[in-house]
C-alpha cells in the first residue's frame, strides 16, 4: 500500500525537522514572549507547540529558575510523579538524562478504597501512593486539580518536599483555583502554571519534555 | 502520610461525581451548542471538558451522523487506530463496546526506514501499517497533520476506508490545512474536525470515549 510520488494529491512539508523549524518559527513571530527568561521562553515555546495556542505567555507564571530546578533534579535521577496515565505515556523516555523513573499511581488497585476511604477523588488519592517518592521529585499534574491540591495539603501537613511542581490540571471545577493556590504557595515550593481553565496532559508532557532534553 | 480533614488547607470540591456535574452545567451554560445535533453536543461538551475551553463549538464541523456511524462500526468490533501514542493511551479501555483493539503504529521499529523511504514524517509512514486494519475501522488523528494527509492519499489511491476519521492534529504547519482536506474530502468518508490550530490528544481522546461509551 506504499503511494507513490504520482498517486500524491496534497501539497504538504513532509520534513520533520522543517515542521519543528517553520512551527518554531511562527510562535516566535506570534507569541509574546519578551518577559520570559530565556530557558523558561524555551519551554513555553514548546508548550505553545503543543496546543496551537499563542496566547498561552499570557496565563503562563512560573517562579524563578523553576526550569533549571528542574532540570538539575532530573540529572540527578528524581523522579517525574505524574497524576494521569497519558502524561506518564507522552513523557519521551530517552530525552530524560538518568533513566528517570515515571510514576503514575492511578491504575494501582488500591486506589478507589483509598479514594473512598479519603473522601476525595481518585486522582488525589493516587498521590499518597507516591509518599515515599516524593521527596526532591518533579511533579507533573497536567489532568485533575484535587490532585494539585492534594499535593499542597500533604506538603502542608509536614510531607516531604518535591524538587519542583509542574502545575497544569485543565477544566472547569477548581483547576483556576489550584494554580493559584501553587502559585501562591506559603511553602517556597518551585512552581510552573497556566493559570484558567486550560492547561491538559499535552501542555504537560511538553513542558516535562523540553526540561528534560535541555538536562541530557 | 494519610492527611486527616483536620489538616486541611483549601476548600474545594472533592467528589469526583459533583465535580462532573458541574463541569458539565458550566459548560453547557457557556457553550454555543444549539446548532449540534444531540449526539455529536455529547462529543462535542467531552471535547470542551477536556481542554477547558468552551469557545470550541464554533471551529467543530462534521459529517452528517458521523457519531452513530463510529459508535455502530465500534459496536461491531472496529479497531481503533491513532497516529500518536498519547491517544493509544489515553482512551479508556473499559468503555468500549466489543474490547475493541487500540493500534499506534508510530513505536514500530520498522516506522523511521519506512519514513525514510516515503520521503514523509514517522507519523505519516506510521499509517502503512495499518493497512490490513483501515477498512471499516474508527481513526483518531490527534497529533500529526501529515498522518491526516497521508491517510487521505491513500484512501484517494484507492485504499481500504475507514468507518469515520477524527481529525483533531494540533499544531502550525499543516494541522488547519490537513483538517480542512478532511472536511472537503471527495471520498464521503465521515468526518469529525476542529477547524485551526486547536486540537491534540486530549481532545481526541475525549471524543473517542464520549463516542465508545455511549455504544456499550
Amino acid at each position: 500500500m506504499v503511494t507513490g510520488s504520482s498517486q500524491r494529491r496534497y501539497d504538504y512539508e513532509r520534513d520533520g525537522a522543517a515542521i519543528y523549524r517553520q512551527s518554531f518559527a511562527t510562535i516566535r513571530a506570534e507569541a509574546e514572549l519578551a518577559d520570559l527568561a530565556p530557558d523558561l521562553e524555551h519551554v513555553v515555546v514548546r508548550m505553545i507547540h503543543a496546543c496551537g495556542m499563542v496566547d498561552l505567555p499570557a496565563d503562563v507564571e512560573a517562579s524563578p529558575g523553576v526550569v533549571g530546578i528542574a532540570r538539575t533534579a532530573l540529572r540527578a535521577g528524581a523522579p517525574v510523579l505524574c497524576d494521569a496515565q497519558m502524561v506518564a505515556s507522552g513523557i519521551t523516555r530517552r530525552r530524560l538524562p538518568a533513566a528517570n523513573d515515571i510514576v503514575c499511581a492511578l491504575g494501582d488497585p488500591g486506589v478507589p478504597e483509598l479514594a473512598a476511604r479519603l473522601g476525595t477523588t481518585r486522582s488525589a488519592a493516587a498521590l499518597e501512593l507516591w509518599a515515599d517518592r516524593l521527596a526532591g521529585a518533579v511533579v507533573a499534574i497536567g489532568n485533575a486539580p484535587t490532585a494539585l491540591f492534594h499535593l499542597l495539603e500533604l506538603i502542608g501537613a509536614g510531607g516531604p518536599r518535591p524538587a519542583a511542581v509542574l502545575g497544569l490540571p485543565v477544566g472547569f471545577v477548581g483547576a483556576a483555583e489550584s494554580k493559584q493556590a501553587l502559585a501562591d504557595n506559603p511553602f517556597g515550593l518551585p512552581f510552573l502554571v497556566v493559570h484558567g481553565r486550560r492547561g491538559g496532559s499535552a501542555m504537560t508532557v511538553a513542558a516535562v519534555n523540553a526540561i528534560a532534553s535541555e538536562a541530557l
